[in-house]
């Protein structure tokens, strides 16, 4: 089959690689029909996440129909139209008992397209089937049902539900990309008063403002201060970080009031400054945290409900055979406008 | 009337100052009974709170009894013996009706011996005495109820609270001072399986014991690998940190397992560096906060009925007019062995 290989910092290639076989009594083998490109692959493309080898097939997000399971699934059977999760989990372990899918400490975890082969590919094999894969109501195209694999309940759980958005706050997000668009989508759900969306691109402000945020400010022109003015001196109640850069993350701990919550979504390579010689004293919560995908059922039903709408992150469709066109589409957002591209066949 | 006076970094004068008055309707002034020191008192004298302008009457601890009151305070009357908070509460902003009172925006919060004279005086002026004292019961003394006035209830909120110390857990408290020890003694509370302190003196970690820690690790000997070998590998449950430096906060930051929580008592001078290239992936909360003193009626409660110990905390006591002693006492705690020293009168 043909999948989309990682060789090292830079260098990738859309490839023949052979066809994945169920290696456990827990796995399924899905054919993807629908996948999608996230910040993360491009991150891995640029060397930041050293644990991906080369060789290594990318992608973590898909839609695909079930063509074999092993002895011990019972969930999804052959023909299943499946969404396949970012996260796989055990089950089993301590983390998975507790709903903590994302930490899992059996085998799972983030591990497709990361320590394991990925989505970007005809076929994947995907462990723990029975808690990695999710049935696709029948009036969810795929093109929406992939939404749900990383960024809709990984902003819906990491940024908003991690920064406990309330009705009638403030909420700053900051970055205005996939990730952070969802994060407005989902934040509006708690119906705050305000949403202010920060980004660098004028073209990502225009989405914001097409997802639901409030107000748009560029980064370069004092989101301090006008948050500030929005909110009487005192800061947003949460501010959500939806980039990945020290200078985004420590801009949301001075963007937030007293008392306020810092949730991080963005995946970071650097370190960054903690002022804890101005924060220690104000009651400043920060959270980070990888998706648990506890929320996908809901999100995916949401879906079905016509209460969510997933179908407007995809600027870019592509035959899965354009991958490679696509990857460039997507790591030239800039200017393609890309916000996600969905490959299909 | 005498009071420590802070004349400008590494300066203190025990001296002769005009006796306060009601300035406001809310006030009372209170003749100090019994009043304490607190490493933050330490912390301004060596510069690092360059809003303590000098001139300014040290101290946030006291137990008193009421001289006069505003024409406004209802809840407490001449002769009545209180507790001076370290907080002080207006009761009517945004933050104080949520019972965030620290986070005041009427004039409270931290102000004895920060921004307005302090209780290490024979006479302080307390603002907002309805919301900013409490009435002491009868079978509780001085030297008890003064460690209501701030490590109590900063350890038991900013720490314990926070941190959300939960049955079963591993809890890591780095600094075993008084602060550290207090956090110890309310994390008990909520009956952790194993509490282990960190500190680099010996004679703080014999403390730690005393006060209820199963395991104590010098903050030289590898805490990483003691607390990994307590908990399978995983880290503790919740880090506290009790000190106040980057290094321990950091310490706090590999301390803690995924899914850990991190909550920051320490008063902090320096920027710390967060490691987010590790952490944005680890669902690690980190929260910071300035005492509300929400509990602290309830810790007095405790202490009537005797549940707390709270006279175990003060190993030296000076009469007042020995203020100076008591400082040089409190300032070389590790020789003298001092946790927390009460002057009386």
């Amino acid at each position: 089959m043909k999948a989309m290989v990682y060789q090292g910092p830079g260098q990738r290639s859309w490839q023949d690689v052979p066809d994945p076989v169920l290696v456990g009594p827990t796995d399924a083998v899905v054919r993807v029909t629908a996948a999608t490109i996230c910040g993360t692959d491009l991150h891995i493309l640029k060397g930041d996440v050293p644990e991906v080898e080369a060789g290594r097939v990318l992608g973590h997000e898909a839609v695909g129909v079930v063509e074999e399971v092993g002895a011990a699934v019972t969930s999804v059977q052959p023909g299943d139209r499946v969404l396949a999760s970012c996260i796989s989990a055990c089950g089993r372990c301590r983390y998975c008992r507790a709903g903590v899918y994302g930490q899992c400490l059996g085998g799972g975890g983030w591990i497709l397209g990361h320590t394991i082969d990925g989505t970007h590919a005809e076929r994947v094999r995907v462990p723990f089937a029975d808690f990695s894969t999710h049935l696709v109501p029948d009036n969810v195209d795929d093109s929406s049902a992939v939404m749900l694999s990383d960024i809709l309940p990984t902003s819906f759980e990491v940024g908003v539900r991690n920064g406990n958005v309330q009705p009638g706050q403030t909420v700053v997000v900051v970055g205005a990309g996939p990730i952070g668009l969802a994060a407005i989508e989902t934040a509006k759900l708690f119906s705050p008063t305000r949403i202010v969306a920060v980004d660098l691109v004028p073209a990502r402000l225009e989405a914001a403002k097409q997802f639901g945020a409030d107000v748009t400010v560029r980064a370069d022109e004092d989101p301090e201060r006008v948050v500030a003015e929005l909110t009487g001196g005192l800061g947003a109640d949460v501010a959500i970080e939806a980039v990945g850069v020290p200078d985004t993350f420590e801009l949301c701990t001075r963007l937030v009031r007293p008392g306020g919550r810092v949730a991080n979504i963005g995946v970071h390579g650097l370190p960054a400054v903690l002022h804890l010689e101005k924060l220690w004293i104000r009651n400043v919560t920060i959270t980070t945290g990888l998706v648990d995908t506890v929320s996908t059922p809901t999100l995916l039903e949401m879906l079905a409900a016509g209460r969510l709408d997933a179908g407007r992150f995809v600027t870019h469709h592509f035959p899965m055979s354009e991958m490679d066109a696509a990857y460039d589409v997507f790591a030239r957002a800039g200017e393609t406008g890309a916000l996600k591209v969905v490959l299909t066949r």
